[in-house]
């Protein structure tokens, strides 16, 4: 399948940090006729203040109305309502794409919400973002070279990846299919539950006693270990509930390395503490920064 | 007190990633008469070809012999040897610091060893490093606009900081006094704890069976929190047990907060969810990175 003729008219729905990019980069890369966007405000006419969309609608529904193509870049909480909110809007022949970090409860919520059109939803996960949010932290330049995810159900949905592909080719990412079961296992151990470890490593230090200290000494270490930890509370609240159970798994192998660092820590056992750095060691060095 | 008329004559002992660091530095900015460089091999000739070091010696008892200071940058575990070997080859009026990242046991073990010149001995901690080690990692810059802690132990030691902060200048860290107890208590928190956690999430993703697609799909947020778990296994072994009171403070702290989490995501507790990870977000958002 190629692109229509015309260039075509694209629908943004939530256009924060990640939404604003794609609109900014396909607007950028004059990919489309038109993007229009959406969000509650103020986010919605910041983007537009920003010129990462064309036009603002008042809706979800009211940005598909005319449009070929609709990403969702919504909170994940949120999805399931856009699903619904856009379902009788959208034209018979509109593709719909998404960005969340999960998946199988997105593709549920399209299928239980979207009707007919759930055989146009290709599930997508652009791999890219950062501590910040909203449209003041979107960059069209976010996915350069990053990778983007396809996780179709079927061979249906599967056959939009490659329109998908021609009109995100502007974003520069690289994109790849994943099962999307994988998907939720392997993001819940490379994100989700790293995150949350950041999360309970800087709630830790706030709670400690220490906690003025330990921004006064913060080096490159805990700055870097750290950083995810400022990330907004109830969009990662969100994130973390909705991969739960995957992310549950990731908890449980942590927690028993944890306690056998702690128990070599505690017995000064120097082999099992040096078997556990290694082993991290070895992995972590295969990652080329 | 002044720097004497003459340029002094400077003993590193330990020529890895700090050592030949405060090394260079010394040399790059003119400081010192000359700089007199001890590592067991290969790291002693490594510092030699790269220049850091004027000349090396073939101990570290023969490096201070002509010394006016002594800058004592080995591996924690190597320290108390460090100071037997050289205590009966000091001058009588040379000072010595050292760089370890802990000070309690550093005290103790100079206490032990040095005999008088523990009166001479200034214990020091610059906050810079990396994931890397050895002499290849050393850079001149690496202490530019760094903290740089002294923790002298009575008003004999703190009288030394002065001349070590002239002769240090050239590194262009900024330097100030911390009591050494504090100081091991803020440093198993902002440096032991979190890499010990790092060290852990590492471990547990290279045991978790999606280890390969780990290192595939990591995007920035593992990439940062994982960083220093790559950090040298049998290293921060050491730097662990060493400061391990401390340490196991931190570790416990920071397991409530996780058994916290856990039982939150377990609970599906949005609320109690949203309340830890926004104190970690809040409390990360006073550092500036």
């Amino acid at each position: 399948m190629s692109l229509p003729a015309k260039r075509p008219r694209v629908a943004v729905i939530g256009v924060g940090m990640v939404g604003g990019s794609v609109a900014g980069a396909l607007r950028a890369g004059g990919a489309c006729h038109e993007v229009v966007g959406y969000s509650p405000a103020p986010d919605g006419e910041r983007a537009l203040e920003l010129g990462l969309v064309d036009r603002l609608a008042g809706s979800a529904a009211g940005a598909v109305e005319l449009a070929d193509r609709v990403v969702i870049a919504a909170p994940i909480p949120a999805i399931p309502d856009v699903f619904r909110a856009i379902a009788p809007a959208l034209r018979d022949d509109a593709l719909i794409t998404d960005c969340a970090s999960s998946k199988l409860s997105v593709i549920a919520a399209a299928e239980r919400e979207l009707g007919a059109a759930f055989e146009r939803f290709l599930p997508g996960h652009p791999i890219a973002g950062s501590e910040r949010n909203g449209p003041d932290a979107a960059k069209p330049a976010l996915f350069r070279d990053k990778r983007w995810l396809f996780c179709p159900v079927n061979a249906t949905q599967a056959q939009w990846c490659e329109p998908w592909r021609q009109l995100l080719a502007v974003t520069g990412a690289r994109f790849s299919e994943v099962d999307p079961d994988l998907h939720d296992r392997v993001f819940a151990e490379v994100s989700h539950w790293p995150h949350a470890v950041a999360f309970a490593l800087g709630a830790a230090i706030a709670r400690g006693g220490l906690a003025d200290e330990a921004v006064r000494f913060a080096g490159a270490g805990l700055r870097d270990t750290s950083r995810i930890a400022a990330s907004p509370a109830e969009l990662w609240a969100g994130i973390l509930l909705d991969n739960a159970g995957p992310t549950l798994e990731s908890a449980v192998r942590f927690r028993g390395e944890l306690d056998r660092l702690i128990a070599a820590l505690e017995q000064r056992d120097r082999d099992a503490l040096v078997e556990i750095l290694d082993t991290s060691s070895r992995w972590r060095r295969r990652i080329v920064d």
